[in-house]
């Protein structure tokens, strides 16, 4: 049968979802405990690769599985056996050619940024550091300018082929002091895309671009006029829509 | 001259607070910020010695230091040398006799639940999950129960000299769904006396006692009669109060 899997994750101790021949993965650590549990080896598909250090709030995955029991056992045995920085949030039978990442029509990411006069320990993991006073609402002017479908080159690299266009569904920053969310959603979005974007909107943040010379270099489409990409800490994949 | 600082830290990946012949302290690590920074041998006293594994958003410290400079710069000086999981808070002259333990005249600890059918891999460390449902109201009626002076043998040994009443000045349940906060405020609290509470609370929530066999056990004064220490890592050291 065929299963579909919400899963969550701190990434800090991971070199990323995809398995990889140096270190540990989150895809390896799934998989470990899949084969503890059916005795199968077996392999599963994820909807986005996140990169190393980010994590995961909705990440789905699929697998073939042979499961004569309650779904609920496989859900429960799947967090008994996996590390206490891995989750599955839920689980259910998919239809046979579900793919995680071809049947998906949307992903959302989330971008935390802790705003404060000194670093916090507690929530170092998963946010950003800034002191830096921010020009928000320069910030929300350039981030209009990325709503609907670009080529979006300067911000990324395709996973495959060459093309570049993505369509941006929903985006936006919400300050809630001492925190600053941005929250962005796209069909698909290129490799490091978000954390790029993110580098380059705090470059209007802090006045180093305005908001037109932002839509400027979106145009440009040359990765090399895009901002340092912000660290993989701050990123959390929030959910994928079918 | 004589500085008294505000200190937060993830006590995850440390020994307690107080240093000790084996593994990390975080009193270690201020010492050892302190010495590179000074060149000086340094001692600090704290308002509390967090068990291993606790976590603080506002101990509190003093030491004596020479220092030439404007204090802000000891301060940033102190959290570009300390490690991610500790860092300095505040920073500020202190009378010559303040002692961070004896000049208290209060404390304030929370204890956090994180209340939801599957644990979350992105607040495993500063949160206890549980699942199962909890009469909070009887939590809150037992809570009462401890409000003012009280001798707490029942819940804790005393860190020196044998006496064990303390008074209570705050104590109650908040809850937030996923969330549930238990923040309790005491002129001073026995050795593991807030975790222990929260064990023999949460044996009430679970319908194990009930409100008036709480008190009862309160009454004993008799250690053996209370519920499970409750894990260090849903504890933290909110506030001093002087």
């Amino acid at each position: 049968m065929r299963i579909r899997a919400t899963v969550a994750y701190d990434g800090t101790d991971y070199q990323g979802f995809q398995r990889q021949a140096n270190g540990p993965t989150v895809q390896e650590e799934l998989e470990r405990a899949l084969e503890r549990i059916s005795q199968e080896q077996i392999r599963i598909q994820a909807a986005g690769r996140t990169d190393s250090g980010v994590h995961a709030e909705g990440q789905v995955i699929a697998f073939n599985v042979e499961w004569r029991h309650a779904l609920s056992d496989l859900h429960r045995a799947m967090n008994a056996v996996l590390p206490p920085d891995i989750a599955i949030c839920g689980l259910d039978l998919a239809a046979q050619d579900f793919h995680p990442r071809y049947s998906a029509l949307g992903r959302h990411y989330r971008y935390t940024i802790y705003k404060a006069p000194v670093r916090s320990p507690l929530v170092r993991r998963t946010s950003l550091h800034m002191r830096q006073r921010l020009n928000v609402p320069a910030m929300e002017e350039a981030t209009r300018l990325i709503m609907g479908e670009h080529d979006f080159a300067t911000f990324g690299r395709p996973p495959q082929g060459d093309v570049t266009v993505r369509r941006v569904k929903q985006a936006g920053w919400r300050a809630c002091a001492p925190w600053l969310f941005f929250d962005v959603e796209a069909n698909a979005f290129l490799y490091r895309m978000v954390r790029s974007l993110v580098g380059t909107l705090l470059w209007v943040g802090k006045g180093r671009l305005t908001p037109d010379e932002f839509g400027e270099i979106l145009s440009l489409r040359d990765r090399s006029r895009a901002g340092p990409t912000a660290p993989a800490h701050g990123l959390s994949l929030i959910e994928v829509k079918y």
